[in-house]
């Protein structure tokens, strides 16, 4: 068996984020898929968090070799999570991904959130691609552990890639932020609709100028024992098979019948 | 009757984009909807194309008054389309808005641009708030002439109104720019799934350094008769129901069987 291909025997993935090069719940994800798969991180040379599904057409990409530990860790990006997925399909790998990894993100990816997340998105962007892809957050946003959640997406990625996922759909995981022994199980759940009240705080900058700034609280009006945050108050890791077909084909007869003239 | 409640006889109507407060197409479409509706623009103060559903969260909103024409047109924010509707809603308006409209975007939001674009996600915005809202773009990137699609959109308002479509589902609108009398009638169309053959250019900055820069060009591999450019290629107004629930609910029994453990 040749060098190459002895080096091809274990899956390639990709792995990127929207917390940027340096996060810790990156890293975390890098090593423990390692011990599976050839990894190669492509992730945001800054924090890109509730970016959307945003990409970058009106100005230059630039891309920078990342240390970590006094060896080559990645490629940083100057551009949201969807570009780094992009770019490293078409401009930097020749070896091209058998899969995609967003995450760990710092703080969860539920219910109405997943439509702002670039977590979510760069998942997405690889199962465009047609890559079979997941996005892999932590609940929290203080006192992160993200040993449970790095483990559990090595255990989860072997069965992406075995079981086929339909075209279009990916896999977007939250994993509650408690020891391993306290975690309930897996639930395979629906995004919570769930939603914000919004508030901006009006404030006033040193120069008197006004400025807004958002704020607001989830609204739990999504009471459905089915969803991604009713697994995880459960302490469970929720799973929601997510696709970008956006199309509401329910009400498409429907909306026929209102017979609207040009 | 009151001065205050003749005022409110009509319905009052929000108005944003994704091309800044400047574009002529959002112009053209508050002028249209002005004769059916009291209208409030609140709009980027600069192109905000591609930006996915992004929020602005890191970062304070600033927003301006923006005069046209030597008087009070709208308002320009310092963010996102997504980001104009929430504020609009959170801290602008007294009067809270009845209806969204998003656009007219310079460019056509057909199948997987859908997902990128910052007009779409203003209306996914409004949606999300309980208010009825549709998205209007033409499709062209030169010679642009808005007069029907404005048109069609002040045609499209009160129907949208009267017939109520289901929680959390919105019209995307595409229109041709053909001449009316060329427009061959309106299809309720399904968002294609064709994708794109994307390319990243590589060149040398005048410092020597690479840069990247997005380039590519749509492969139609969706030759569905019912999607939303299969109706543009006909001449048709293309009308999509789009919802923001991107549970792909066909698939959550399939994956139950996977029996993933913790």
């Amino acid at each position: 068996m040749s060098t190459q291909l002895k080096s091809f025997s274990k899956p390639h993935i990709l792995v990127t984020n929207d917390d940027g090069i340096f996060a810790p719940g990156l890293y975390a994800l890098y090593e423990s898929l390692s011990a599976i798969a050839d990894v190669t991180v492509v992730a945001p040379d800054s924090e890109r968090s509730a970016v959307g599904h945003a990409i970058t057409i009106t100005d230059p990409l630039r891309v920078t070799s990342f240390e970590k530990f006094g060896k080559f860790f990645g490629y940083a990006v100057n551009g949201t999570p969807a570009d780094c997925v992009k770019i490293a399909y078409f401009a930097l790998l020749e070896r091209k991904p058998d899969m995609v990894v967003s995450g760990i993100n710092y703080g969860s990816n539920t219910g109405i959130n997943i439509i702002y997340s670039g977590t979510v998105s760069a998942a997405t962007e690889g199962t465009i691609l047609g890559i079979p892809s997941f996005a892999v957050s932590l609940t929290t946003f203080k006192d992160a552990d993200f040993t449970f959640a790095a483990k559990f997406a090595a255990k989860l990625a072997p069965l992406v890639l075995s079981n086929r996922l339909p075209k279009g759909t990916f896999l977007n995981v939250n994993v509650p932020n408690v020891p391993e022994t306290e975690i309930r199980g897996v639930a395979i759940t629906r995004m919570g609709m769930a939603i914000y009240d919004d508030k901006y705080d009006k404030r006033t900058d040193p120069r008197n100028r006004d400025y807004y700034w958002l704020t607001g609280s989830k609204r739990d009006n999504d009471e459905g024992e089915d969803t991604d945050d009713g697994a995880i108050q459960k302490n469970m890791v929720s799973i929601t098979p997510i696709h970008y077909d956006l199309t509401n084909h329910g009400i498409l007869e429907e909306l026929k019948m209102w017979k609207i003239d040009k």
